[in-house]
């Protein structure tokens, strides 16, 4: 893309902004496009298919150009990756808002977004491209790492050791599935068409293997399943031919999942096409290629039902491709869950979900001494400290140095109140920047994923991202996105995320208290209003307010 | 509905919640239910079909018990018109949150609405009716007079005098047609299925007279038109009848236009449906009666292309009746504009917009002074003055006292910090209301109406009203509101709104300084962005930033 240049965010106290909230702002969202984080830095691609960080080069140097004089009392409005105005508000108020991909309903299209796209009017904002606050394959790891423990805890007696998991894509997403399957002791199978990301997770010790050939990779999974050792095996190829093939050969597969970027089917290989020919014939017939692309997806999802049919366990892991099969004519496309209600709802329950910091020093002790408040925070959260633990010793940084994991309504805001006095007492050398994926309890509403089979039937009630936005801009967030279709594909969802700075202030742990507390709170409530048991409890123990249920 | 009762609101100073910006929202809201104001207060609809101030009336209890204790830095969240949450923000942050009818795009259509609603999931919010600012029927008033002075500015010289014009639908917005068509000097016929609609309209002086038949509303028309008198008229019927006929006998038409709710296919009469019959027909056969409703529509817009064809000024009044009429099949639907393109742009590209405000001690005298300082405010402006004079002796209150008057860019703020210092000053009785409609310059993504016709083809785009109601969250607006539909329906439209209340005390200035200019703000850069000269000369002239401008 035209004005393309490589971008690493700053290190350590030096400002140039006027400001921490303004230079975290900066700091994150050049840290986005470090090309040790952004899949396509060059494009403004961080991850998932085509999610940018900004619409253009220009656009991109606008953004830098106006957080570097942005004052405390002005916010800047960023447009689906472009600025368009600076405002003055107040030092509670966030330094930016940003909405992306946003459209109304009835022309909530791949056809008419692209069309947009192309005149240069919007981009995709996927969940944490366009709101800058993705931190690489991290990001993934502890949310796939979960998924796969309930996996093994549902099916497996708490672990998948001695089990053959198999699953394709190795993207900025996807590439968590090895490493979060071998963590949880099993065998994984990771089919991926681009020989380069194989290297990649390779390279990162994401990946521990890589197989020449089906056989190949079949024999090296039974070895290591029958040693009950984990192993982790790229396979290059194309998911939707290897599946069906390996279905037919009856290989013996345990769990079946899909992290390819199915939810845009012009970033989906379909069969018979070469990897090499794949971006310009997506760009020169979009419209012949998507029907392919769908056409591939029907089989690559009929195998998955074929080895659910012959006892698999098998879930949808939020790309949308039962979605994409089921337009292609495949009836049975929904026949197995999304990953959200068959594993994840329970913890939204409890304002559960995907806390993640980052060390805007760029020092990788910031991060081990708040790995230690984590652990000494929260003593009694057992899963909890196997994870840090784990990640500690085992998660490769990517850009600024980072951390995530799940923590709830009451924990969240603790977290985040001790990063704060940490800053303000030196024990930090820099502030942290606390966000979060927009895939979070209370924040978003995509009927494929999220809100799967919500109880009362409310999937498709989009207030409650709304309401988050707000409330996370009326809490004193530094910056807060809405975003439309990320993750599942335009007209499927909208979702909203906020990032807060803990630069060691008092205003800022009060804003911190309000932030971490209200946006998982939104879960909380949202899951209440569904009638989820669960939910109830929680609000009744922690004292979250529901007005309904007062009098 | 269960637990229908008269609501009205308080007057005076006495408060009964713990400040004046709760105390404005627990009026406001009362007062869009005051029977005066309201069109079925029962069902808690205030205006537009079925735009619901509340989801039912446990959750109008629910609001207002919260709203008497909420403190000066809580914020209460109501989702769909359901208050779901309270939580801890600022004195900065505004009070009350609002998400009406929000859907995922795939989702948004009217059957999933229907579906939802009937579970109790969500209610249809409108514009001003679901986030508490709608004041009558002057609220449309003023929008209908400007409208109808530019028609006459286009074609006939500046006034109407001497011209017919034929439209339908005497409801919340459309009653306002009579009189903004007298007041501009014709001759208006007004086709209503209800006869009570008739009446009221003829109580409240906004309708001069009633007319028996089509012969007998063509033979008054004439005369008056012919004496050059102002004289509106309204004719009982179905006007997917009566404009074919009057079509088809050559009837001297002028001006073509329509204000029946065509945007909710269920609350449009169809041909060979008896008025009486409708309600309980709609709700027992949905899908047949859309259909219906759409076929008539279909005759009803053929119609006016008819009339266009044969030289009269047509234009869509924002209520989707093209739309409609194009998904029955009609191919000439969209030959006519919608009003926006045709007579609004200009005024957005200036920030302009339907700027309104209420009295909270409920004394006309508080809206007498405020129309003075206007007329003081803005000296120059003839036009302006013409309106305030006129509304002063023509407009009869509905409710609490109010007033409507379009300001745009850097004379909203002038107003509002003037009616503060009022307040403050004690030249008023008590705090006033400060609001505006959804549609406004830049609170709104609405490809049939205020998006229509985009310079840059940006029309379907909805990242800024998203953008404008966190601008305003930003900025102090005391509460804000995100809503889906209104007044065009499910799927075709998202828009945004803001009340700020002057309630006399310096912070209260402070906010009305920074929403006042923010929000209008909002219309001139999304204006410059999508390439109208006459934005980019109004943010040059006074300053609004314009990033990309910048370098
Ligand atoms: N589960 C979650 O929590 C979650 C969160 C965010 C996004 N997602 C979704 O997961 C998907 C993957 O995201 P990502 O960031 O890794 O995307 P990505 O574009 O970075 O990676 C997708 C990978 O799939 C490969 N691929 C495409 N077609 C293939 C085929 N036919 N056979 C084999 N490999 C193929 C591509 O080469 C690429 O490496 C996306 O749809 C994304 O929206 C899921
Ligand atoms: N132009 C604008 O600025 C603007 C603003 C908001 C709303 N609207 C739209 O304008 C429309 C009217 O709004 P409203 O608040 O007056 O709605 P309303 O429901 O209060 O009134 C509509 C009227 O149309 C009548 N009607 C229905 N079908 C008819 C038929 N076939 N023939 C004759 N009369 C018929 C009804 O009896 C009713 O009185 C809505 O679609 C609304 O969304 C326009």
């Amino acid at each position: 893309m035209e004005g393309a240049r490589p971008v690493r965010a700053a290190r350590g106290t030096e400002l140039s902004a006027l400001g921490w909230q303004q230079e975290a702002a900066l700091r994150m969202l050049q840290n986005n496009l470090d090309p040790e984080v952004a899949e396509h830095p060059d494009d403004l691609v961080v991850y998932g298919g085509t999610g940018r960080a900004a619409r253009d080069w220009r656009s991109f140097d606008a953004i830098e150009r106006t957080l570097r004089t942005l004052k405390a009392d002005e916010t800047m409005l960023v447009q689906s990756g472009r600025p368009v105005g600076v405002m003055t508000t107040h030092e509670w108020a966030p330094r930016v808002l940003i909405a992306n991909s946003n459209l109304v309903g009835d022309w909530a299209n791949w056809e008419e977004f692209r069309r947009l796209e192309k005149l240069g009017l919007t981009m995709y904002g996927q969940m944490t491209a366009g709101s800058w606050i993705y931190i690489g394959t991290q990001g993934i790891l502890q949310g796939t790492y979960e998924t796969f423990a309930a996996v093994a805890a549902k099916r497996f007696g708490g672990s998948l050791a001695g089990t053959i998991t198999l699953t394709a894509g190795l993207g900025g997403m996807g590439g968590a599935q090895p490493l979060a399957v071998t963590m949880n002791g099993g065998v994984a199978i990771c089919v991926e068409c681009d020989p380069s990301r194989i290297q990649r997770r390779l390279d990162h010790g994401y990946l521990d293997a890589r197989a020449d050939s089906v056989e190949d990779a079949l024999r090296l999974a039974v070895e290591a399943r029958d040693a009950r050792r984990p192993l982790s095996i790229g396979l290059l190829g194309n998911a939707a031919e290897i599946l069906p093939r390996m279905l037919a050969e009856g290989a013996p597969i345990d769990v079946v999942t899909d992290q390819t970027s199915a939810h845009d089917p012009l970033a989906y290989l379909p069969v018979g096409v070469a990897f090499e020919d794949m971006a310009s014939y997506a760009r020169e017939k979009p419209e012949e290629f998507t029907q392919k692309a769908r056409e591939s997806m029907a089989r690559h999802v009929e195998a998955m039902v074929g080895f659910q049919d012959a006892g698999a366990e098998v879930f949808d892991y939020g790309n949308s491709i039962r979605g994409e099969a089921k337009l292609a004519g495949y009836a049975r496309a929904f026949d197995f869950p999304g990953f959200v209600p068959a594993y994840i709802r329970p913890l939204f329950c409890e304002g559960k979900g995907p806390f993640r910091w980052a060390a805007l020093s760029g020092d990788p002790k910031d991060i081990a001494a708040t790995d230690r408040a984590i652990l000494d925070l929260f003593p009694e959260n057992e899963p909890l400290a196997r994870w840090i633990r784990m990640a500690g010793e085992k998660v490769h940084f990517q850009g600024l140095p980072a951390r995530i994991c799940w923590l709830g309504y009451g924990e969240r805001d603790r977290a985040g109140e001790r990063f704060n006095d940490m800053v303000a007492a030196g024990e930090l050398r820099a502030p942290i920047v606390i966000g979060r994926d927009h895939l979070d309890c209370g924040s978003v509403a995509s009927p494929y994923r999220e809100t799967e089979g919500m109880l009362d039937g409310s999937d498709a009630i989009a207030d409650w991202p709304l309401l988050n936005a707000m409330v996370n801009v009326a809490s004193g967030a530094s910056w807060v996105s809405i975003h439309h279709g990320g993750g599942v594909g335009i007209g499927r969802s909208i979702h909203a995320g906020q990032v807060t700075v803990a630069d060691g202030t008092p205003l800022a742990g009060e804003k911190i208290r309000r932030v971490l507390t209200n946006d998982p709170g939104m879960g909380v409530i949202r899951h209440v209003d569904a009638g989820y048991d669960r939910a109830d409890e929680v609000a009744r123990e922690t004292g979250v307010r529901v007005p309904m249920r007062e009098s």
